[in-house]
């Protein structure tokens, strides 16, 4: 499908850079939902950049339009179709790099792909800047999932090193993700929060950069949701989440910890409480057989440290087909992981609400 | 999608653990390609139970029928329809977990999600059985892949706590997936896999049962393979191997431990060997932007302890709207890890050649 | 998609005229529908062959055998296989025509699809056999229809230049088609019935074949099925309905006649009835922007004449790239509009049936 | 798929008549294509309003900005985004047509199906208006199938009951395709279509409308293109004709008139020309088992009078629950079929280079 995903709520991608407009075009959004623009507008600002010392320079707004399927202030059911203009783009830095590939970028595997004729600006298509209408999805689906009573919310588990404390893997509350969404740098424990800040700041005055962890539940998803085999629920967030530009891994519940578990200890023992059905522990996060049971749904996504970095890389220049060595300048994120953490409870809010709506029958 | 996966090559899967038969239909094969049918039954004895005091004593010989698309020795380039009979069910084993949900398993999601319709006996359609069509699908994956000097292999990584060697991410030969194919028990260090079969073992003996690491390389995939945002092969992987039962896990490259590398560490600097681009490390484990690079493609999966086991475990009673123990009796693997390796190297041998079609244009 | 249509109610067709056994896997049905066999094997018997003069005499009982998904006599929810057998073929009918194409078959057009690995005998493939699974998917949407209130009819409104009457395209009941399902011939006028009977005798008995021209009609539709664009019930019904074999032309409510009609008569007004919205007339066969208006679903199917016949016609050899001349032998019928009813209305059933729950949510 | 459709070349429409715009996103297109937007262009004045007496006058020069995908006059290979604002929208024409529901239109089905929440003004998402981005896929379609020779081109075929010529069902040329695209009116006997257009004056004055049939012709498509069975060519060109408004009725080769013929004189018996396939007649439009056969795909579509006139009708007031009368105001087309004529080539063009490219493997 390339460039729309989603079964129910279709959500069509397109966009680069450095070009006129990114966006979207979502498909299937029920009729009559007013909208809270501000509170989109909101959620689109937690992953603007330009706001602090820890983000790239580059000031855009994030402003977006949406040219249809909204009318009188609710969605008519019709496809909405979201335009973000690009502004403040400085597309003389990227000139030298349209054969100087930059390490650990999209630079050389899409320029096979496209044979060369991809806007290679800023990383064009394949640019973290793409992550902008996933927030705007988000926020929406954040909406018509409130009304349900479910609250998506995340928190920047590590950078570097230095760890965050954990969710509680049997449910956190909807105020909890209030706060973290409100903060600049999202932790349970700001004395960490602090520390990793200091880490990126360090890594930037070294030019050099840092990834982290991002953990992320979902509460009061009801037991069935998800469907068997290719549409587990665990499929379908894995794959929008290994969507998004420089996700590595990603673990349902305890992950790769299970592995490691006797089955005694890894099973979810079970238990009714007054008259619900619960688990003791929550190691599956959520999910057995790829469907949801009721619990909490949490789970961990691994954020690679930022590409692009001042330091000097050993690269290919294809347009000589030579060695060369590259520091890249411009204005570059010394670390993303704070940034992509709206993107990564959006894309979980989208996608169990696409799967709510497709078991409903 | 649901029960049906890929784009250039469509599976659709079916079956319950203990009805007639499992299988599936394989859409888009090209027509002419010579199947090697002793090839696709050695594959599938990989996965088969039965053979060894490590697996569950079910003997499933897992022969299967081709029912259409396949004329004279050769695929005809219909739809392929493969059907698995059940043989040794026990039923009877299963009788009393109607309504006893087994903790760890997908007994009380899938009761929800139909309603309490399902065939519950043996997991149903979310058996592991329903893994065999799988190997077959990536048997003949792997016949096509071949065709283009393309090989997949795997070994376990790890079982409980106790580690394999790793592969070079930098490339391994196609003998040594073919050593590993060949072992009862894949692992690259014969002492950890000695090892490894001892805790298994002992897991057994303790009523308990163990999980694991399986480690996944594809090499000679050619750079461009994959496409952008939704379709990235990290995404398409991903969404295919969280759909086979007992995946927790999934990381690319070095993953999970990329996020505690610096940028100029993680970053896999680039060089000319011979007028191909290569890179010096691979900690993307070959793809970068969603999209192959032209390095080997590798990816760990952890697999959960099997949720069967003889302990007991506290759990609830649906029928009668109380909590309850149960030892679970019957046939269990007490460790399903090298079971899944030929499932896991299957299912990367179909996205691959999956998504190499979808990209040819 | 290729061999699997469907949105919510997703069908794969396998299988070819003269292999092991033809078939299809039908997902998203339901948890928990107890299905009337009987009802189903009425439904498949109104299509088999070898009932009459009229038909080939190829004996197919068309016995299905459900693999998956049917527990206890009702659905899991989980993918149904159903598998017909093939029993009665004589291949060697066809050996011949391995390279003579036949004209206005999928012969050549087959052949070069498949580069000529396709399996030859009887149309394979294309073979109007591979309807039956259709035939079973309509009889069980209708069965999930009917406990809403809806049915679905149709007569032969045509064979060669014989006229029956037409449906009122205002409505007509469910008992009215119950009673043509029950005849061998079904139409309106008896008369007109016997008279196209005679002229499918006559061309038999002249080595010919005749087409016709079948009437559908869906009753208790609500207003609002179908989606907007390229979902529209027009489309989605065309779609499936253009795979049905020897289908060449589909028109809604008056069709081709409605482009010599002036606005002022071609469009339906609309009145109401007891608080109902209805429309004076039904000229565009009860959907309107793609979209049900609540009234009667009336739809036309061109069927061609089959295109086997024993007259000698001129084609070509592909074994020795020269003209010949061929004179189909073996058993074929003379008219297969009769046998095409049951499979036009079971499209037609599946497709409203399919965007119904597509609507819902 | 709802707002998506296609399998290599996926176009997602959205927009509404009176909202900021309409448009489209394009994906799948191969990188580096040069396009010639002049002929874009050209393509999109064919279908674009206020030209003459025979159409409404409203003014719209549907000028696009490709908004993505498109970088150095070259294809990007990436989504395309191609915007069309609204700029001629008379709104305050609709305001009492909330609630009064037009007859023909899709004013009530659209109604239900969106609970009252759709933009209802000029017809919203089901307005003739959307069809211009049909127009330019269809434009960018036929450059890339000119680059293998093949050429799509249509007349109009009939208005009222007004007759123009035949296509030669063996094969028409590009010549006379450019031709006919270079008419206001384009048929192939001018005196037909003047009267036509006296026809289409008359109606007007009468305060009424008329409509008529489209042939439509594609040469030079190879023989094997198509997919057997759901994705028939026949299955995937009718559905996206059915979503082009006002389309009533899809029969390829002689459809209808098919069902009237003898199987010995339906058959379109085959002969060697020069080495290459091809039959006497072309009765089945190209296509036989849904895959071409190397004969001009050609197909009649037929356009329902435009469902606006001026003329009293009787419908059903929303707001009060009661029958009343209507008179449709405001600028409308008298007869669209002129202006649908580049619409339907353009789905042609679109959909036989979709499944071209699906065939190649």
């Amino acid at each position: 499908m390339t460039a729309t995903f989603g079964e129910k709520i279709k959500m069509t991608i397109f966009g680069e850079s450095h070009g006129l407009a990114i966006g979207c075009v979502i498909d299937g959004l029920p009729p009559g939902v007013e909208l809270d623009l501000e509170a989109i507008k909101a959620e689109m600002q937690r992953r603007a950049p330009g706001k602090s010392k820890l983000a790239t320079a580059r000031q855009e707004k994030d402003a977006f339009i949406i040219k249809s399927g909204f009318f009188e202030g609710k969605t008519a059911g019709t496809p909405l179709c979201v335009l973000i203009p690009n502004s403040d783009q400085h597309s003389g830095d990227y000139s030298k790099l349209q054969n100087v590939m930059r390490p650990g970028h999209a630079d050389y595997s899409g320029k096979v792909k496209y044979k060369g004729f991809n806007d290679y600006r800023g990383g064009g298509h394949f640019s973290g800047r793409l992550t902008a209408p996933l927030v705007f999805m988000g926020a929406v689906a954040k909406q018509l999932l409130a009304q349900r009573g479910i609250y998506v919310g995340a928190h920047i588990a590590s950078v570097w090193e230095v760890q965050d404390k954990s969710f509680n893997p049997l449910g956190e509350s909807a105020e909890l993700f209030a706060e973290l969404a409100a903060k600049d740098f999202p932790t349970l424990d700001d004395n960490a929060g602090e520390a990793m800040q200091q880490k990126i700041i360090a890594a930037k005055a070294d030019c050099d950069s840092v990834g982290g962890v991002i953990e992320c539940m979902a509460i009061n998803v009801p037991a069935g949701v998800g469907e068997p085999f290719f549409d587990s629920l665990e499929s379908r967030l894995a794959h929008a989440l290994f969507s998004v530009p420089a996700v590595k891994g990603v673990e349902f519940g305890k992950g790769f910890a299970l592995a490691q578990l006797p089955g005694s200890k890894a099973n979810d023992q079970m238990y009714y409480d007054n008259g619900t059905v619960k688990t003791y522990t929550n190691n599956n996060g959520g999910i057995t057989g790829g469907i949801t049971n009721g619990m909490p749904v949490c789970f961990k996504v691994a954020v690679k440290p930022t590409p692009s970095i001042a330091k000097v890389q050993k690269t290919v220049d294809l347009a000589v087909c030579e060695n060369t060595e590259l520091a890249i300048t411009g204005r570059h994120d010394p670390c993303i992981v704070q940034r992509a953490v709206p993107v990564i409870e959006g894309v979980a809010a989208w996608v169990i609400l696409d799967m709510l709506l497709v078991g409903e029958r």
